[in-house]
């Protein structure tokens, strides 16, 4: 492979940024759909949740009898959220990291139903919030200059 | 909370179905946006990738000087893929479990130049391919009925 830098190789019209944390709170916004990524059984596992964001946590409801449930407490996991603009190579991805924990104080239960506008999609009753105190958020966007 | 089963209760008309590896397969596609969920310092890492499949293996592209590149080989990552349909609360997500290496053999690294059609969309040089050999595949697909 050639080593000299012609200033436009492979990838040089492709730019990245790293977004602040005000950016990505921004991006999260009040709910939304987002992946919840955690360990069981030493496999990462990755699924697919309605989060909302509710006084600094954000938390998303789930089967008592499911895999994220039996899997929680849990420190160091990570919800992911992103967006895809395909006909400009441009996108971004957020990455909030922390400890998840069973929601148990009933009042605080009362008030995420409060702010559950999505139903989630799985089947069954789904009755159990799971809230992940941020430890970390970072995010990048990519385009095209 | 009652425990009288009314047979309708919340999410009764949300279903769930588990898809086989056949199925999961034919979502993954040739190609495609994936999510690789890695351990990075203790932390479960979330980054969208362009992926491409090839001869039973899932390969994306990155940068030498990544976080990526410097946590592979690692065992039991995963890359994940969904789609949603909002409008009528339905979804897919399928889950590729393994191990991920680099890419070593330089055959086999221009077979996959080949392949792939779409650049990364985030900056600088990007010819890293790394390797996710899968020992697991599964998904859910998730509709009101």
């Amino acid at each position: 492979m050639s080593t000299v830098d012609f200033g436009y190789g492979p990838g040089a019209r492709h730019q990245d940024i790293n977004l602040d944390e005000e950016k990505c709170w921004s991006l999260l916004g009040s709910s939304g759909i987002g992946r919840f990524a955690f360990l069981h059984e030493g496999r990462i596992n990755v699924f697919p949740v309605h989060y909302v964001v509710h006084r600094g946590g954000v938390y998303f409801r789930t089967s008592r009898a499911g895999t994220i449930a039996s899997s929680v407490p849990q420190g160091n996991v990570a919800l992911q959220i992103d967006s895809a603009q395909p006909q400009v190579q441009a996108g971004w991805t957020v990455l909030v990291s922390g400890d998840a924990r069973p929601v148990e104080d009933e009042a605080l239960v009362t008030e995420l139903f409060g702010l559950s506008v999505s139903e989630p999609w799985a089947g069954g009753v789904r009755d159990y919030f799971v809230g992940l105190a941020p430890t970390a958020l970072t995010g990048r966007q990519v385009f095209l200059a």
